[in-house]
């Protein structure tokens, strides 16, 4: 566990958590912008450490959430604008990001409630769409989002931030394949896949508990997901028209086969 | 009408198009990105020149584009990785763009079958978000999609490659407010407005014809439009998280109010 004040030290941590094994060894991540800091900020989630710029905390709502979190003990620490930019991955980061603990769950401890409506990710690789997912799962009653290999890593700060604090109302995890069936065929939920093949949405009728799995971008689904789901489900789509975005698509079958 | 075959010509032109004063004085807009021109070399529009590097144009399907486009006498000219970059206004445009004649299309003339379906976009600002909408809107079925003031141009190359294609699928235009409602009254298509504190989208049925405005992502509804709007309606969302992405919000209500 990183234990440090010095602003130095958080720089470096900070740095160093652009790259996805360094976040993997100590488990920590980075949430950037003013909006994810603040969700951030009201999960509950013991916070780190914060950087900022003078700019960055020179707004009254980045006033406050800054003498919020110094109150609970949370180390401020103030940075030129060149340092912060070295310590930021995404782009225009508002002068403030936020460093806290992966709020790491493992999915086979996890209990029937957070596997009754779960979204999954198979092998989905921009950083922006994963984000988008976990945005749209935690709006629309998902419980447990599942990022399986091959998907962007969901604590990279590009997906902290375009989750837009989704992050801190669902269980974000990472498991192989089999852990994931497992885990569902304990819970009884069925594993359903999206699918430009399956059966049509209209046709469909929601269960009380649901995996769906949204595929890669280009490629689709995997093998794995394709050969474990009990049911492949299409969107209506207008007649030579690309397929929807991944997150669009996530949305209306969400919304459609809510319980 | 810009009609040059010159390399330094179609350079010059595609920089200044990076411009929305130049895109509307010379009625011209760029795409980029292999499968934004694609797209475009599909849709039957007119394309006036294309651009490329060595590399852009070494891969096979780059490579049969380029020779389709050039056998319908299309000027397609080489440029340097440091010419390129300076005409491309998106990031990673693999090294290839075309530039044509915006579609303009004035929605006083649009017939009640191209208003029957309409996505109204009041003040969207970021132009992944606009774009996401227009290739959303194509997808689930909307013929006109309008960009009223305040909303990122939608000629603008940055919405033109996250539209994916949409452009060239659904009509894409922009008004003012009285013009829309002129219009939408005439083709007796009722409008309704995305709104928080609207009626559950649950409880609401759709109807043949349908205009759908979805507000700006911070401010909502402008006035006008919420003034206006014969239904205001509401996604359901879970408590305490932030709201969906526009683009999947506008999904969800566009496939549960479709006809």
């Amino acid at each position: 566990m990183h234990r440090t004040k010095s602003a130095g030290g958080l720089l470096t941590l900070a740095r160093d958590l652009k790259r996805r094994k360094a976040r993997e060894r100590t488990d920590h991540f980075v949430s950037e912008g003013l909006r994810a800091v603040g969700e951030l900020a009201a999960s509950g989630i013991t916070v780190q450490g914060v950087i900022c710029t003078t700019s960055g905390a020179a707004s009254p709502r980045a006033a406050a959430l800054i003498k919020t979190l110094a109150g609970r003990g949370v180390p401020v620490v103030r940075a030129s604008d060149a340092d912060f930019a070295s310590a930021a991955g995404t782009g225009s980061p508002q002068g403030i990001l936020a460093i806290a603990a992966v709020p790491r769950r493992d999915i086979a401890a996890l209990g029937a409630a957070d596997l009754a409506r779960v979204l999954v990710l198979d092998a989905i690789q921009d950083p922006g769409n994963v984000g988008a997912l976990i945005r749209t799962a935690a709006a629309l009653g998902v419980r447990t989002v599942v990022a399986l290999p091959g998907t962007a890593d969901p604590w990279n700060a590009k997906v902290v931030r375009s989750a837009a604090g989704g992050h801190f109302h669902v269980i974000v995890t990472q498991a192989d394949p089999a852990t994931l069936f497992a885990a569902l065929s304990r819970a009884r939920t069925p594993l359903w896949g999206a699918d430009a093949r399956g059966r049509p949405l209209g046709e469909m009728t929601a269960t009380a508990s649901l995996a769906l799995a949204l595929g890669n971008e280009g490629a689709g689904l995997t093998p794995d997901v394709r050969g474990a789901a009990a049911e492949l489900v299409a969107l209506p789509m207008t007649d030579g028209v690309e397929s929807l975005n991944v997150a669009v698509a996530a949305g209306i079958l969400l919304y459609a086969l809510r319980p």
